[in-house]
C-alpha cells in the first residue's frame, strides 16, 4: 500500500486515480464544515464550484428541505442560510437538511478528485476513524489537501501528516511512502502537541483570525470529535 | 522580502517570476555537479534538456574545447565523457573547458524558470554564500527544487529549508515566510543534525544507493565547501 499526498490541489492524472482511495482535506475550513454537519444528522451535501450554481442547485429542491452555506474571502455569501463556520452547522439548523456547499477551496477540489476509486473526507475532527477506513479498504492512498487559493496548505498538509502517522502505526512495514508523505509526517510529528500553533502560522490561519473566526481555528483543532467518514459520489457527500 | 519554494517544478507564472530571484537547486546531484564543475575551474556550463541538444550544441564550439557530461537513469550517457558525480568534475578534467550538461530534472529546471530576475545555483556545497547573495540583492524569493522526475523532492526541499533558515537568521522579521517555506524550513530543521540521513530516506537517495553511487550521497552532503554562486543568463551558467 502506497501513500502519496499531493502538495498542490492540481488535477492528479485521472489514470492514476481510478485504482487509489483519497481522502480530500480542508480542515480550515470546508471539510471540517462537512463531517461536522452530517454528525449532526444533515442529510447530505452537495459541494458545487460557484455560487451560481448553488443557487440553481437549489431550486431543484424543495426550499425547506435545502439550506445554502459556504464562504467567499471567508465570509457567508449574501442570501445564503449559513457560512463556513462548523459551529454553525449543530442539529437544530441541520438535521435532515440536504446541504448545498460552495467555498473557495473545499469543495472544488472534490470535482478535480472525482475518479478515484472511493474519494473520502478527513479532517481532525475524524482523523481516528479515517485512518481506521484506509486501512480496512487496504488500497493505495492519495491525500489531497485543498490548498490555499492553489498554494500550498500547512494546516491541511499536517492533517494529512497525521493521517499518515496513524496508518503507520498500525500498518506497519506494508507501507511506502513518498518523499512528500515523508515531509507531511515530520510536519505532523513538529506540531502534534499543538495544533493551533500551526493554524496560527499559517497564511490561512492567520487571514480567519484577522477576519474575526479565530473560534473557529480553536473548534477545528479538535481531534476526533465523530466517527464517520463521509463519502463524495456522484457529485454528493453523505 | 517574501521567500516561497515551490513543491512541484511545474512552470511558475511568468509575470510572478520577473521580479524575483530564483534559486535552482537538485542536490541528488545536478546543481552539486555544476557549483563543483565551476569550483574547479570550469569556463562555464550549458544546460539543455535533452541529449540529442547536448551532441548537437558540442558540434558548435572546438571539439577539445568541450566535455558532455550528464546522465539518464543516473547512468552515464553512452559516448559522453562524464557522467553525473560531482566526484568526476575535478580541475585535471574540467579546467578551461565548456560542459554541456543534460539531467533528468536539474538541467530542464533552468529554462523552466528562465524568466526570473536572477537565476542562481545552489545545493549544500555553497548554501552559505548563496543565503548572503540572496540577502544582497534583497528582493522577493523564489527557491526552486528541481523534483524527482516532477515529483516532489525531500533532499532538495531541505537544501531549500537550509537556505530559508541561513536567511532567516540574519534577516529575521524582514522576511515574509509563505506556508510552503515554513515547511521546508521545519524539514530542514529535522535533519540538520545529520543531511546524510534525509538522502537515505528520500527516494532518489535509495535509487542511486541502489545503483552503487552511494558514495555521491556522502560527497553531496558536504556543505558550504566553495564560495561561488554561479549564475544562469542567457542559457549559460557561469
Amino acid at each position: 500500500m502506497q501513500i502519496d499526498i499531493q502538495f498542490v490541489p492540481s488535477p492528479p492524472n485521472p489514470h492514476l486515480l481510478s485504482n487509489r482511495i483519497v481522502v480530500v482535506i480542508d480542515v480550515l475550513r470546508a471539510t471540517s464544515v462537512m463531517i461536522h454537519a452530517l454528525s449532526q444528522g444533515a442529510l447530505e451535501i452537495i459541494p458545487v464550484a460557484t455560487v451560481e450554481k448553488a443557487f440553481h442547485m437549489a431550486k431543484v429542491f424543495p426550499r425547506d428541505s435545502v439550506l445554502l452555506g459556504g464562504e467567499r474571502k471567508s465570509e457567508k455569501i449574501p442570501e445564503f442560510d449559513l457560512g463556513n463556520s462548523p459551529r454553525e452547522y449543530i442539529a437544530e439548523k441541520v438535521k435532515g437538511k440536504r446541504l448545498i456547499l460552495t467555498t473557495t477551496n473545499g469543495t472544488k477540489a472534490f470535482h478535480v478528485v472525482s475518479s478515484g476509486r472511493e474519494i473520502l473526507v478527513g479532517s481532525f475532527f475524524n482523523i481516528g476513524v479515517t485512518a481506521q477506513r484506509c486501512l480496512e479498504l487496504n488500497r493505495d492512498l492519495l491525500i489531497f489537501p485543498s490548498g490555499d487559493e492553489g498554494n500550498f496548505s500547512l494546516e491541511d498538509t499536517i492533517c494529512g501528516g497525521m493521517l499518515i502517522e496513524l496508518i503507520m502505526e498500525k500498518g506497519g512495514k506494508r507501507m511506502a511512502l513518498t518523499d512528500a508523505s515523508h515531509c507531511a509526517q515530520i510536519l505532523y510529528q513538529r506540531f502534534k502537541a499543538n495544533i493551533l500553533d500551526a493554524f496560527h502560522l499559517s497564511h490561512h490561519g492567520k487571514e480567519l483570525m484577522n477576519r474575526g473566526f479565530g473560534e473557529d481555528l480553536v473548534y477545528c483543532a479538535q481531534i476526533d470529535i465523530t466517527d464517520i467518514v463521509p463519502i463524495f459520489k456522484k457529485g454528493v457527500i453523505k
